[in-house]
């Protein structure tokens, strides 16, 4: 298995890019070996910096980096050897069986949608991300920003993909999926969640429990949270925040500590047909080493295939 | 000055709604009398257990009760003596200067609407909440959850009363208000916020500051939150969810406790021509004592009045 992450992404690469790398090597080890895609030299610089020589990590040499504040579609143009670029053509060409990036989320977007494509049959790839729950297990938040605005036939899909993932590679089984609202009534919420709310409800291949509420989010009443992007971005940022702050209060929990986007990695780009995931531009060595075992699972799991079958059905 | 409270409303009235008057009128004794509506008999039962006989506070009698779960406008049809019909027939006639109720949301938001009705030239009454700010400040959320889907020149009146009432009842001099969204620039968005941003942009009767994101709800960025009703109340659950958790946890801290709903009181209607408040269904007494101060400080700075005038203008 091979997992290709993008050496120059992120605020802090290559760096932390490589740092994390090195330890996900060593726990991928005998399991994956790991392609970093940048400037060849920069890369041996900081594998030299840890003395670090074992060949579960190999470097793809990139000449061109697109940077955070690029336009994505621009970019991707412009810049055909860059990390972002080069990462999806393999991806593509089936050279690598995942790939990570903490770069430009625009970019890792359109790059998806341009190289691998959208599965055929699902209406917008989304990006998912992670709830941690009270009781020690995880719930996925579909969708966290790549659609700020969707229709219900979207908000139903989201419901399905979120459920593959969570069975495929959270390995939750009969995944409950709640839908985000502002009200448990199935006739609370917006136009939009209430008219998936039916779709989703009607639906038989998921195990939809009905309408969840902001307070839900880390509780067991769903494993798969389903919302627009607009709505999953706040939710995400609103969590992170909450973290931060209590962070610097030095207020610390095991229920808290998992509200740190470290411990969770990166949020993975579903309904695409291949294994990409995008990590917090502020990643940090330990966030890339969790991103980077995330896409390994996602990999394991093939869950990209999964979704593949079911919208090709 | 008069304050009515709805003696029935809320799950622990007329308990906890007695005694939260009591507790009120000691605090605001001299400034407001309270008038408590509804059964006389459950109400002066419940002030004899305190051994309260203080003109303070006065009974008006009501027979009919609107349950939680009922549906408002039928309720409020079928029921012309409930407590919240009486409170906004009080209202109206200018008998009393605000109307406070812990009870049924919906039946309080559509007894505005019948009664005193919405400012004429406002387009949608909307409920505000609160969040505590780091700094000890306080911030006003608009709207958290009466109006779920809000074209852009409804989000732009948001922005103006709650804009108002930060200055006029949080005394917040020329506050800053920002667009809740999913990325700082002026382009992120979903439809209805972008076009908002704009409008929000030449308006120049608020201090607009442009995009905020769900990490910005405790920081100083803005003083006045504006989000449609769905959002804001993913938002306001959610932060209360936090508390939840944090409570249970045995976690306490200065900026923590305020996120008690109970510290804050109650939710204020914006937009109607007259002052009434929402209180959270599992008022405590300390929350209706809250939420009947908060009632006494609307009335006192005449918000409603300023609506009115701001848009008959």
């Amino acid at each position: 298995m091979k997992i290709a992450l993008d050496a120059m992404g992120g605020d802090f690469a290559p760096g932390a890019t490589v740092e994390g790398a090195i330890l996900a090597a060593e726990k991928l080890a005998g399991k994956a070996e790991i392609l970093l895609i940048g400037d060849e030299g920069l890369i041996k610089a900081e594998l030299q910096k840890h003395g670090y020589t074992s060949p579960r990590i190999s470097v793809i040499h990139t000449t061109q980096v697109i940077a955070m504040g690029e336009h994505p579609t621009k970019a991707l143009t412009q810049k055909p050897d860059s990390s972002i670029a080069k990462g999806y053509a393999l991806l593509k060409a089936r050279e690598v069986d995942a790939f990570a990036s903490a770069g430009n989320t625009g970019a890792m977007l359109v790059g998806a949608l341009f190289s691998v494509k959208a599965v055929e049959g699902f209406l917008r790839p989304c990006i998912a991300s992670f709830a941690p729950k009270l009781n020690g297990g995880i719930g996925v938040i579909v969708d966290v920003g790549a659609n700020a605005d969707c229709k219900p036939e979207v908000l139903e899909q989201f419901g399905e993909i979120g459920s593959i993932y969570a069975e495929e590679v959270l390995k939750i089984p009969n995944p409950k999926v709640g839908l985000m609202s502002l009200g448990e009534e199935e006739g609370k919420g917006n136009m939009a969640t209430q008219a998936a709310h039916q779709l989703l409800k009607a639906n038989t291949s998921i195990n939809f429990v009905g309408n969840i509420e902001g307070r839900d989010l880390f509780n067991d009443k769903a494993d798969v949270i389903v919302c627009d992007g607009y709505t999953g971005n706040v939710i995400l940022k609103m969590a992170e925040s909450f973290y931060d702050i209590l962070k610097e209060k030095n207020i610390s929990d095991s229920f808290i500590d998992r509200l740190d986007y470290e411990a969770v990695g990166g949020t993975p780009i579903l309904g695409i047909n291949g294994n990409a995931i995008i990590g917090h531009g502020a990643s940090s060595p330990g966030a890339i080493c969790n991103m980077v075992q995330q896409a390994y699972q996602m990999a394991t799991s093939d869950v990209s295939e999964k979704f593949k079958k079911t919208y090709s059905a």
